[in-house]
Protein backbone atom coordinates (compact mmCIF):
# COMPACT_ATOMS: atom_id res chain seq x y z
CA UNK A 1 0.00 0.00 0.00
CA UNK A 2 1.34 3.39 -0.73
CA UNK A 3 1.95 5.77 2.21
CA UNK A 4 -0.11 8.63 2.42
CA UNK A 5 1.30 12.40 3.38
CA UNK A 6 -1.33 14.83 3.69
CA UNK A 7 -2.09 18.25 2.44
CA UNK A 8 -4.24 19.72 4.82
CA UNK A 9 -5.93 23.53 5.21
CA UNK A 10 -5.97 25.77 8.15
CA UNK A 11 -8.07 28.03 7.04
CA UNK A 12 -7.84 31.58 7.41
CA UNK A 13 -6.34 32.39 10.96
CA UNK A 14 -9.34 31.96 13.43
CA UNK A 15 -8.34 28.00 14.76
CA UNK A 16 -12.28 27.57 15.27
CA UNK A 17 -12.46 27.56 11.25
CA UNK A 18 -10.05 24.42 11.41
CA UNK A 19 -12.59 21.65 9.69
CA UNK A 20 -13.54 18.51 11.42
CA UNK A 21 -11.46 16.58 9.02
CA UNK A 22 -8.35 19.10 9.21
CA UNK A 23 -8.42 18.36 13.76
CA UNK A 24 -8.46 14.23 12.75
CA UNK A 25 -5.46 14.24 11.16
CA UNK A 26 -4.02 16.90 13.07
CA UNK A 27 -4.40 14.37 16.14
CA UNK A 28 -3.36 11.54 14.28
CA UNK A 29 0.22 13.59 13.13
CA UNK A 30 3.66 12.26 14.41
CA UNK A 31 5.11 14.78 12.13
CA UNK A 32 3.48 18.68 11.16
CA UNK A 33 4.86 21.02 8.70
CA UNK A 34 3.69 24.54 9.20
CA UNK A 35 4.27 28.15 8.13
CA UNK A 36 3.64 31.63 8.96
CA UNK A 37 0.18 31.63 7.69
CA UNK A 38 -1.39 28.90 10.63
CA UNK A 39 -2.34 29.95 13.88
CA UNK A 40 -0.07 28.21 16.42
CA UNK A 41 -2.89 27.26 18.20
CA UNK A 42 -4.41 24.65 15.62
CA UNK A 43 -1.02 22.45 17.04
CA UNK A 44 -2.63 22.13 20.13
CA UNK A 45 -4.79 19.09 18.79
CA UNK A 46 -1.74 17.11 18.07
CA UNK A 47 -0.11 14.71 20.64
CA UNK A 48 2.19 15.90 23.33
CA UNK A 49 4.80 14.15 21.36
CA UNK A 50 4.25 15.57 17.71
CA UNK A 51 7.55 17.20 15.83
CA UNK A 52 6.19 20.13 15.13
CA UNK A 53 8.26 22.20 12.28
CA UNK A 54 8.39 25.49 11.34
CA UNK A 55 8.76 26.29 7.49
CA UNK A 56 7.11 29.87 7.59
CA UNK A 57 8.28 31.79 4.54
CA UNK A 58 8.35 35.93 5.02
CA UNK A 59 9.10 38.63 2.33
CA UNK A 60 13.09 38.83 2.17
CA UNK A 61 12.89 36.55 5.11
CA UNK A 62 13.03 32.48 3.21
CA UNK A 63 13.66 30.83 6.24
CA UNK A 64 13.13 27.51 4.22
CA UNK A 65 12.98 26.98 -0.01
CA UNK A 66 10.06 25.64 -1.44
CA UNK A 67 12.53 22.57 -2.22
CA UNK A 68 14.12 22.24 1.38
CA UNK A 69 10.01 21.80 2.07
CA UNK A 70 9.88 19.21 -0.57
CA UNK A 71 12.61 17.51 0.49
CA UNK A 72 11.85 17.87 4.24
CA UNK A 73 7.80 16.22 3.42
CA UNK A 74 9.65 13.47 1.70
CA UNK A 75 12.31 12.78 4.57
CA UNK A 76 9.87 12.62 7.11
CA UNK A 77 6.95 10.52 5.03
CA UNK A 78 10.06 7.84 4.85
CA UNK A 79 10.39 7.67 8.62
CA UNK A 80 7.19 8.65 9.82
CA UNK A 81 3.70 7.41 9.79
CA UNK A 82 1.31 10.00 9.33
CA UNK A 83 3.31 13.32 7.99
CA UNK A 84 1.07 16.47 7.77
CA UNK A 85 1.87 19.63 5.61
CA UNK A 86 -0.36 22.21 7.26
CA UNK A 87 -0.86 25.40 5.12
CA UNK A 88 -2.78 28.44 5.88
CA UNK A 89 -6.36 28.83 3.76
CA UNK A 90 -6.41 25.77 1.51
CA UNK A 91 -3.97 24.07 -0.31
CA UNK A 92 -4.16 24.36 -3.71
CA UNK A 93 -4.80 28.21 -3.65
CA UNK A 94 -1.57 30.29 -4.22
CA UNK A 95 0.96 28.43 -0.99
CA UNK A 96 2.52 26.49 -3.91
CA UNK A 97 0.58 23.62 -2.62
CA UNK A 98 1.04 21.70 -6.27
CA UNK A 99 4.25 22.04 -5.97
CA UNK A 100 4.22 19.46 -2.91
CA UNK A 101 2.10 17.38 -4.62
CA UNK A 102 4.57 16.90 -7.12
CA UNK A 103 7.62 16.48 -4.82
CA UNK A 104 5.22 13.81 -2.74
CA UNK A 105 4.17 12.14 -5.81
CA UNK A 106 7.61 11.76 -7.34
CA UNK A 107 8.91 9.93 -4.18
CA UNK A 108 6.62 7.36 -4.47
CA UNK A 109 3.78 8.53 -1.40
CA UNK A 110 0.20 9.31 -2.13
CA UNK A 111 -0.58 12.82 -1.74
CA UNK A 112 -3.82 13.23 0.27
CA UNK A 113 -5.60 16.97 0.08
CA UNK A 114 -7.68 18.55 3.05
CA UNK A 115 -9.67 21.49 2.01
CA UNK A 116 -9.81 24.35 4.04
CA UNK A 117 -11.45 27.76 4.56
CA UNK A 118 -9.95 30.17 1.73
CA UNK A 119 -8.81 33.02 3.16
CA UNK A 120 -9.90 34.57 -0.15
CA UNK A 121 -13.39 34.36 0.58
CA UNK A 122 -13.30 34.19 4.31
CA UNK A 123 -11.56 37.30 5.31
CA UNK A 124 -13.66 39.00 2.92
CA UNK A 125 -16.70 37.63 4.78
CA UNK A 126 -15.19 38.68 7.87
CA UNK A 127 -15.61 42.16 7.08
CA UNK A 128 -18.94 41.73 5.58
CA UNK A 129 -17.47 41.98 2.12
CA UNK A 130 -19.87 39.38 0.05
CA UNK A 131 -17.20 38.41 -2.99
CA UNK A 132 -20.52 37.66 -4.64
CA UNK A 133 -23.43 40.14 -3.78
CA UNK A 134 -25.94 39.27 -6.83
CA UNK A 135 -27.18 42.75 -6.67
CA UNK A 136 -23.83 44.08 -7.87
CA UNK A 137 -21.67 41.52 -9.50
CA UNK A 138 -21.45 38.29 -10.76
CA UNK A 139 -17.82 37.51 -10.76
CA UNK A 140 -14.51 37.42 -8.70
CA UNK A 141 -11.30 37.67 -9.92
CA UNK A 142 -8.41 36.33 -7.80
CA UNK A 143 -4.82 36.98 -8.67
CA UNK A 144 -1.67 37.36 -7.36
CA UNK A 145 0.05 40.97 -6.91
CA UNK A 146 3.21 39.66 -6.53
CA UNK A 147 4.23 39.84 -10.46
CA UNK A 148 3.11 43.24 -11.57
CA UNK A 149 3.70 42.61 -15.42
CA UNK A 150 1.45 38.93 -15.34
CA UNK A 151 -1.38 40.91 -13.08
CA UNK A 152 -1.01 43.82 -16.02
CA UNK A 153 -0.99 40.92 -18.44
CA UNK A 154 -4.27 39.30 -17.19
CA UNK A 155 -6.56 42.38 -16.10
CA UNK A 156 -7.18 43.34 -19.44
CA UNK A 157 -10.34 45.90 -18.79
CA UNK A 158 -12.56 46.59 -16.36
CA UNK A 159 -15.91 45.12 -15.68
CA UNK A 160 -18.26 47.01 -12.82
CA UNK A 161 -19.48 43.44 -12.01
CA UNK A 162 -16.54 41.77 -11.43
CA UNK A 163 -14.27 42.29 -8.43
CA UNK A 164 -11.08 41.75 -8.11
CA UNK A 165 -9.44 39.75 -5.14
CA UNK A 166 -5.74 40.76 -4.75
CA UNK A 167 -2.98 38.46 -2.93
CA UNK A 168 0.51 39.42 -2.08
CA UNK A 169 -0.10 42.71 -4.05
CA UNK A 170 0.71 44.60 -0.31
CA UNK A 171 4.26 45.39 -1.57
CA UNK A 172 3.31 46.29 -5.40
CA UNK A 173 -0.12 48.53 -4.43
CA UNK A 174 1.34 51.60 -5.89
CA UNK A 175 2.13 50.09 -9.33
CA UNK A 176 -1.16 47.94 -8.86
CA UNK A 177 -3.37 50.72 -8.62
CA UNK A 178 -1.26 52.51 -11.36
CA UNK A 179 -2.19 49.52 -13.51
CA UNK A 180 -6.10 49.35 -12.62
CA UNK A 181 -6.66 53.24 -13.55
CA UNK A 182 -4.36 52.87 -17.41
CA UNK A 183 -6.76 49.79 -17.38
CA UNK A 184 -10.49 52.25 -16.98
CA UNK A 185 -11.16 51.13 -13.40
CA UNK A 186 -13.11 53.97 -12.55
CA UNK A 187 -11.11 56.67 -10.12
CA UNK A 188 -14.05 56.35 -7.87
CA UNK A 189 -13.83 52.88 -7.00
CA UNK A 190 -13.23 51.47 -4.14
CA UNK A 191 -10.45 49.52 -2.05
CA UNK A 192 -9.86 48.20 0.40
CA UNK A 193 -6.74 46.59 2.22
CA UNK A 194 -7.04 43.29 4.29
CA UNK A 195 -5.06 42.65 6.93
CA UNK A 196 -4.90 39.68 9.29
CA UNK A 197 -8.29 39.09 8.45
CA UNK A 198 -10.21 36.86 10.87
CA UNK A 199 -7.53 36.76 13.68
CA UNK A 200 -7.95 39.30 16.79
CA UNK A 201 -5.40 42.17 14.97
CA UNK A 202 -7.49 42.31 11.99
CA UNK A 203 -8.01 45.34 10.52
CA UNK A 204 -9.90 47.21 7.20
CA UNK A 205 -8.73 50.51 5.33
CA UNK A 206 -11.03 51.62 2.83
CA UNK A 207 -10.11 54.37 0.14
CA UNK A 208 -10.61 54.69 -3.61
CA UNK A 209 -8.43 54.30 -6.70
CA UNK A 210 -7.87 58.23 -6.52
CA UNK A 211 -6.90 58.42 -3.23
CA UNK A 212 -4.31 55.94 -3.36
CA UNK A 213 -3.34 57.73 -6.67
CA UNK A 214 -2.39 60.60 -4.59
CA UNK A 215 -0.43 59.16 -1.76
CA UNK A 216 3.01 59.27 -0.97
CA UNK A 217 5.61 56.90 0.01
CA UNK A 218 4.69 56.90 3.66
CA UNK A 219 1.49 55.55 2.59
CA UNK A 220 3.37 52.96 0.72
CA UNK A 221 5.81 52.13 3.93
CA UNK A 222 2.55 52.17 6.06
CA UNK A 223 0.72 49.55 4.47
CA UNK A 224 3.82 47.39 4.07
CA UNK A 225 3.52 47.54 7.80
CA UNK A 226 -0.19 45.44 7.60
CA UNK A 227 1.23 42.23 6.03
CA UNK A 228 0.09 39.19 5.52
CA UNK A 229 -2.43 41.32 4.11
CA UNK A 230 -5.19 41.20 0.85
CA UNK A 231 -6.42 43.60 -1.88
CA UNK A 232 -9.93 43.59 -2.15
CA UNK A 233 -11.31 45.89 -5.31
CA UNK A 234 -14.99 46.57 -6.02
CA UNK A 235 -17.71 48.10 -4.98
CA UNK A 236 -18.63 44.77 -2.93
CA UNK A 237 -16.46 46.84 -0.18
CA UNK A 238 -18.88 49.32 1.11
CA UNK A 239 -21.18 46.65 0.71
CA UNK A 240 -22.03 46.39 4.55
CA UNK A 241 -25.45 46.19 4.78
CA UNK A 242 -26.46 48.49 1.77
CA UNK A 243 -29.86 48.10 0.51
CA UNK B 1 -28.44 43.89 23.19
CA UNK B 2 -29.29 42.88 19.42
CA UNK B 3 -30.11 39.75 18.68
CA UNK B 4 -27.93 37.90 16.16
CA UNK B 5 -28.75 35.45 13.60
CA UNK B 6 -26.56 33.33 11.88
CA UNK B 7 -25.50 32.41 8.26
CA UNK B 8 -23.44 29.49 8.24
CA UNK B 9 -21.21 27.67 5.54
CA UNK B 10 -21.73 24.11 5.49
CA UNK B 11 -18.95 23.57 2.59
CA UNK B 12 -18.94 21.17 -0.21
CA UNK B 13 -21.28 18.37 1.03
CA UNK B 14 -18.30 15.95 2.63
CA UNK B 15 -20.09 16.54 6.34
CA UNK B 16 -16.41 16.44 7.62
CA UNK B 17 -15.53 19.64 5.96
CA UNK B 18 -17.57 21.40 8.31
CA UNK B 19 -16.04 23.41 10.46
CA UNK B 20 -15.65 23.46 14.19
CA UNK B 21 -17.35 26.55 14.88
CA UNK B 22 -19.88 25.80 12.17
CA UNK B 23 -20.76 22.30 14.05
CA UNK B 24 -20.50 24.64 17.38
CA UNK B 25 -23.50 27.12 16.58
CA UNK B 26 -25.14 24.10 14.68
CA UNK B 27 -25.22 22.32 18.68
CA UNK B 28 -27.17 25.16 19.95
CA UNK B 29 -29.15 25.93 17.07
CA UNK B 30 -33.03 25.95 18.41
CA UNK B 31 -33.85 26.58 14.45
CA UNK B 32 -31.80 25.65 11.23
CA UNK B 33 -33.03 26.28 7.73
CA UNK B 34 -31.01 24.70 5.44
CA UNK B 35 -31.20 24.16 1.78
CA UNK B 36 -30.31 21.45 -1.46
CA UNK B 37 -26.51 21.52 -1.70
CA UNK B 38 -26.00 20.84 2.44
CA UNK B 39 -25.37 17.52 2.95
CA UNK B 40 -28.36 16.55 5.59
CA UNK B 41 -25.98 14.81 7.86
CA UNK B 42 -24.67 18.04 8.93
CA UNK B 43 -28.03 18.18 11.21
CA UNK B 44 -26.70 15.62 13.33
CA UNK B 45 -24.77 17.38 15.49
CA UNK B 46 -28.12 19.38 16.37
CA UNK B 47 -30.20 18.77 19.51
CA UNK B 48 -33.17 16.16 18.90
CA UNK B 49 -35.77 18.61 19.34
CA UNK B 50 -34.20 21.65 17.24
CA UNK B 51 -36.97 22.94 14.70
CA UNK B 52 -35.30 21.60 10.93
CA UNK B 53 -37.00 23.31 8.16
CA UNK B 54 -35.60 22.41 4.19
CA UNK B 55 -35.58 25.94 1.95
CA UNK B 56 -34.02 24.36 -0.64
CA UNK B 57 -34.11 25.61 -4.24
CA UNK B 58 -33.56 23.44 -7.87
CA UNK B 59 -33.72 24.15 -10.81
CA UNK B 60 -37.29 24.59 -12.11
CA UNK B 61 -38.31 23.61 -8.50
CA UNK B 62 -38.52 26.87 -6.74
CA UNK B 63 -39.78 24.95 -3.23
CA UNK B 64 -39.19 28.54 -1.20
CA UNK B 65 -38.59 31.94 -2.91
CA UNK B 66 -35.46 33.64 -1.51
CA UNK B 67 -38.11 36.13 -0.08
CA UNK B 68 -40.05 33.71 1.49
CA UNK B 69 -36.60 32.24 2.88
CA UNK B 70 -35.62 36.33 4.14
CA UNK B 71 -39.15 36.25 5.90
CA UNK B 72 -38.89 33.03 7.74
CA UNK B 73 -35.58 33.94 9.15
CA UNK B 74 -36.99 36.85 10.41
CA UNK B 75 -39.86 34.84 11.82
CA UNK B 76 -37.95 32.50 13.45
CA UNK B 77 -35.48 35.25 14.73
CA UNK B 78 -38.69 37.10 16.76
CA UNK B 79 -39.36 33.70 18.35
CA UNK B 80 -36.43 31.81 19.08
CA UNK B 81 -32.95 31.93 20.40
CA UNK B 82 -30.46 30.80 17.69
CA UNK B 83 -31.76 30.68 14.31
CA UNK B 84 -29.61 29.24 11.52
CA UNK B 85 -29.64 29.89 8.07
CA UNK B 86 -27.28 26.93 6.79
CA UNK B 87 -25.80 27.08 3.04
CA UNK B 88 -24.05 25.32 0.91
CA UNK B 89 -20.49 26.19 0.75
CA UNK B 90 -19.46 29.58 2.06
CA UNK B 91 -22.45 32.21 3.00
CA UNK B 92 -20.85 35.00 0.36
CA UNK B 93 -19.84 33.41 -2.69
CA UNK B 94 -22.89 32.82 -4.65
CA UNK B 95 -26.25 31.45 -3.00
CA UNK B 96 -27.91 35.18 -2.44
CA UNK B 97 -26.45 34.81 1.81
CA UNK B 98 -25.81 38.65 1.33
CA UNK B 99 -30.05 39.41 0.40
CA UNK B 100 -30.30 37.44 3.01
CA UNK B 101 -27.88 39.82 5.26
CA UNK B 102 -30.30 42.59 4.27
CA UNK B 103 -33.30 41.00 5.51
CA UNK B 104 -31.61 40.27 8.88
CA UNK B 105 -30.71 44.03 9.54
CA UNK B 106 -33.54 45.22 8.14
CA UNK B 107 -35.45 43.50 11.12
CA UNK B 108 -33.03 44.90 13.24
CA UNK B 109 -31.28 41.97 14.07
CA UNK B 110 -27.20 41.31 13.63
CA UNK B 111 -26.03 38.78 11.04
CA UNK B 112 -23.51 37.05 11.53
CA UNK B 113 -20.88 35.04 8.96
CA UNK B 114 -19.73 31.89 9.84
CA UNK B 115 -17.56 30.74 6.65
CA UNK B 116 -17.38 27.38 5.13
CA UNK B 117 -14.89 25.45 2.62
CA UNK B 118 -16.19 26.90 -0.41
CA UNK B 119 -17.11 24.66 -3.35
CA UNK B 120 -15.57 26.63 -5.66
CA UNK B 121 -12.12 26.01 -4.41
CA UNK B 122 -12.65 22.21 -2.78
CA UNK B 123 -14.16 20.14 -5.32
CA UNK B 124 -11.59 21.21 -7.87
CA UNK B 125 -9.03 20.14 -5.15
CA UNK B 126 -10.83 17.03 -4.32
CA UNK B 127 -10.24 16.32 -8.01
CA UNK B 128 -6.64 17.14 -7.64
CA UNK B 129 -7.09 20.04 -9.88
CA UNK B 130 -5.00 22.93 -8.25
CA UNK B 131 -7.01 26.88 -8.66
CA UNK B 132 -3.53 27.69 -8.58
CA UNK B 133 -0.34 25.94 -9.81
CA UNK B 134 2.17 28.55 -9.99
CA UNK B 135 3.84 26.54 -12.81
CA UNK B 136 0.93 27.41 -14.63
CA UNK B 137 -1.03 29.89 -13.41
CA UNK B 138 -1.63 33.31 -11.49
CA UNK B 139 -5.42 33.53 -11.57
CA UNK B 140 -8.81 32.53 -11.38
CA UNK B 141 -11.71 33.79 -12.06
CA UNK B 142 -15.20 32.51 -10.20
CA UNK B 143 -18.20 33.73 -11.95
CA UNK B 144 -21.79 32.34 -12.47
CA UNK B 145 -22.44 30.66 -16.17
CA UNK B 146 -26.74 31.45 -14.93
CA UNK B 147 -26.63 34.43 -17.11
CA UNK B 148 -24.72 34.31 -20.47
CA UNK B 149 -25.05 37.80 -21.41
CA UNK B 150 -23.31 38.62 -18.23
CA UNK B 151 -20.95 36.02 -18.76
CA UNK B 152 -20.16 37.49 -22.11
CA UNK B 153 -19.73 40.54 -21.15
CA UNK B 154 -16.95 39.89 -18.37
CA UNK B 155 -14.96 37.38 -19.99
CA UNK B 156 -13.72 39.37 -22.78
CA UNK B 157 -10.55 37.61 -23.84
CA UNK B 158 -8.38 34.32 -22.90
CA UNK B 159 -5.43 34.32 -21.03
CA UNK B 160 -3.12 30.86 -20.38
CA UNK B 161 -2.36 31.52 -16.73
CA UNK B 162 -5.96 32.02 -15.65
CA UNK B 163 -8.32 29.27 -14.84
CA UNK B 164 -12.09 29.88 -15.02
CA UNK B 165 -14.42 28.71 -12.75
CA UNK B 166 -17.78 28.46 -13.79
CA UNK B 167 -21.17 27.78 -11.13
CA UNK B 168 -24.51 27.70 -12.02
CA UNK B 169 -23.24 27.15 -15.86
CA UNK B 170 -24.21 23.27 -16.80
CA UNK B 171 -27.48 24.57 -18.36
CA UNK B 172 -25.91 26.83 -20.72
CA UNK B 173 -22.87 23.97 -21.03
CA UNK B 174 -23.43 24.75 -24.98
CA UNK B 175 -23.25 28.38 -25.04
CA UNK B 176 -20.61 28.82 -22.73
CA UNK B 177 -18.21 26.95 -24.64
CA UNK B 178 -19.64 28.89 -27.64
CA UNK B 179 -18.64 32.11 -26.11
CA UNK B 180 -15.23 31.04 -24.86
CA UNK B 181 -14.49 30.04 -28.38
CA UNK B 182 -15.58 32.74 -29.79
CA UNK B 183 -13.08 35.05 -27.76
CA UNK B 184 -9.90 32.92 -28.31
CA UNK B 185 -9.77 30.28 -26.13
CA UNK B 186 -7.85 27.82 -27.66
CA UNK B 187 -10.40 24.67 -29.23
CA UNK B 188 -7.62 22.24 -27.84
CA UNK B 189 -8.70 24.01 -23.94
CA UNK B 190 -9.44 21.31 -21.34
CA UNK B 191 -12.43 21.61 -19.79
CA UNK B 192 -13.88 19.35 -16.76
CA UNK B 193 -17.27 18.85 -15.73
CA UNK B 194 -16.92 18.23 -11.63
CA UNK B 195 -20.59 16.56 -10.58
CA UNK B 196 -21.08 16.48 -6.76
CA UNK B 197 -17.55 16.99 -5.86
CA UNK B 198 -16.81 15.55 -2.01
CA UNK B 199 -19.52 13.57 -2.02
CA UNK B 200 -19.36 9.67 -2.54
CA UNK B 201 -21.41 10.06 -5.97
CA UNK B 202 -18.24 12.90 -7.17
CA UNK B 203 -17.37 12.65 -10.52
CA UNK B 204 -15.28 14.31 -13.76
CA UNK B 205 -15.59 14.24 -17.31
CA UNK B 206 -13.36 15.70 -19.26
CA UNK B 207 -13.15 17.01 -22.59
CA UNK B 208 -11.50 19.67 -24.41
CA UNK B 209 -13.49 22.97 -25.59
CA UNK B 210 -13.48 21.60 -29.47
CA UNK B 211 -15.07 18.44 -28.70
CA UNK B 212 -18.09 19.66 -26.23
CA UNK B 213 -18.33 21.91 -29.90
CA UNK B 214 -18.85 19.11 -32.07
CA UNK B 215 -21.30 17.63 -29.27
CA UNK B 216 -25.01 16.67 -29.90
CA UNK B 217 -28.18 17.51 -28.12
CA UNK B 218 -28.30 14.11 -26.17
CA UNK B 219 -24.41 14.73 -24.84
CA UNK B 220 -26.08 18.19 -23.07
CA UNK B 221 -29.31 16.82 -21.96
CA UNK B 222 -26.92 13.53 -20.27
CA UNK B 223 -24.98 16.39 -18.86
CA UNK B 224 -27.69 18.61 -17.09
CA UNK B 225 -28.46 15.23 -14.98
CA UNK B 226 -24.93 16.08 -13.30
CA UNK B 227 -26.35 18.72 -11.13
CA UNK B 228 -25.16 19.76 -9.31
CA UNK B 229 -22.04 20.14 -11.48
CA UNK B 230 -19.32 23.41 -11.85
CA UNK B 231 -17.48 23.90 -15.13
CA UNK B 232 -13.56 24.18 -14.67
CA UNK B 233 -11.70 25.79 -17.98
CA UNK B 234 -7.73 25.88 -17.64
CA UNK B 235 -4.55 24.01 -17.87
CA UNK B 236 -5.22 22.87 -14.78
CA UNK B 237 -7.91 20.46 -15.60
CA UNK B 238 -5.00 18.06 -16.66
CA UNK B 239 -2.69 18.84 -13.84
CA UNK B 240 -2.77 15.02 -12.21
CA UNK B 241 0.82 14.96 -11.11
CA UNK B 242 1.98 16.46 -14.05
CA UNK B 243 5.84 17.13 -13.53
Amino acid sequence: MVKKIYLVGAGPGDVELLTLKAVNILKQADVVLYDALVNPEALDFCRPDVIKEYVGKRKDRHLKKQSEINELLVEYGKTHKVVVRLKGGTPFVFGRGYEEVRAIKDAGFEPIIISGVSATTSVPESFMIPSIDRKFNDSYRTITGHDIEVFSDIVTSYHSRENLVIMMGIYHLKEIVNILISKGFPLDLPIAILSKGSTKDASKRSFTLGEIEEKNDDFFTEIRSLTPAMIFVGASVNSKYNS
